[in-house]
């Protein structure tokens, strides 16, 4: 099964891949979306867009994780934020693919425990649970990461939820 | 020439559809898209993405204008409204289409001459402008239909500016 989870950024947006085999989980491609930082708006989404559009077409996965990023930022951050969102959600709701999204501290707490983690315990963790060795990671795809495990971790839960209801 | 107008909203997003030749300007085509209100926010917003994708499919518009609607509303309506513009932004981005953007007041002061006017005098000004008789017209279309105006005013104006220029 592969996940892929999505942290939206104003000028990055970072993507992470991950495969789930039972309760096992490897890094299958990570990375950024650079966005053109000085072109306009419908340029710069549209790239975002597309970008986004190859990535699903190369992976196709099962589902998809975004992380939500309104707290703590001004108008303006939350406009081009949300902006960024709305083209990411419309791509993933035309292909009609199963999406989920978390906040930054459910996030946190998936990956290392704690809500409050700082981005750097978040990296650390994210590399330790994908055994990721060496080579170079942004901050932007190992948060992707993040995203995608608590994705692969939070419907492993539904799935065992389900069967003892079932039971 | 054929311009396109869209006023995006939460549930319903207004689309106005006009032709001009030299100075006459004549409606095409207007309505709505109207959005499951109680369907997850990426299947809203793939949904519109592709009502707008098939508009511009059938109309193949010179320029596009979106309106702007960040103003006096809190902060979860400028979340919806910021996401439902991504979407379309993202659209028109992908077709590298000439994108325009235009506030409220900007699209009510090229309609009826004050940035200040009631919906119902810019709903009156429009089909004045648009010489539309009858028929049952909703806000949405008549405000998206009200940004197109404004549209191919300012793209009038920029013409004969750039005429100017060159003499």
């Amino acid at each position: 099964m592969i996940l892929v989870g999505i942290d939206p950024g104003s000028q990055y947006t970072g993507y992470g891949v991950v495969r789930r085999d039972g309760s096992k989980l490897t890094c299958v491609d990570h990375g950024r979306f650079s966005l053109p930082s000085k072109a306009p708006v419908p340029e710069r989404l549209g790239r975002l867009s597309e970008h986004l559009s190859r990535l699903l077409d190369q992976t196709c996965p099962s589902a998809v994780a975004v992380e939500s990023v309104f707290h703590g930022v001004n108008t303006r951050s939350l406009v081009v934020l949300a902006q960024a969102r709305g083209a990411i959600l419309a791509e993933l709701g035309r292909r009609q693919l199963d999406c989920h999204e978390y906040s930054p501290s459910e996030v946190k707490r998936a990956v290392t425990g704690s809500g409050r983690a700082h981005k750097d315990q978040v990296a650390r963790m994210v590399k330790l649970l994908l055994n990721l060795r060496g080579g170079k990671f942004s901050a932007d795809a190992t948060d992707a990461l993040a995203v995608a495990v608590c994705l692969a971790n939070s419907l492993r839960v539904e799935r065992i939820r389900d069967a003892a209801a079932r039971t």
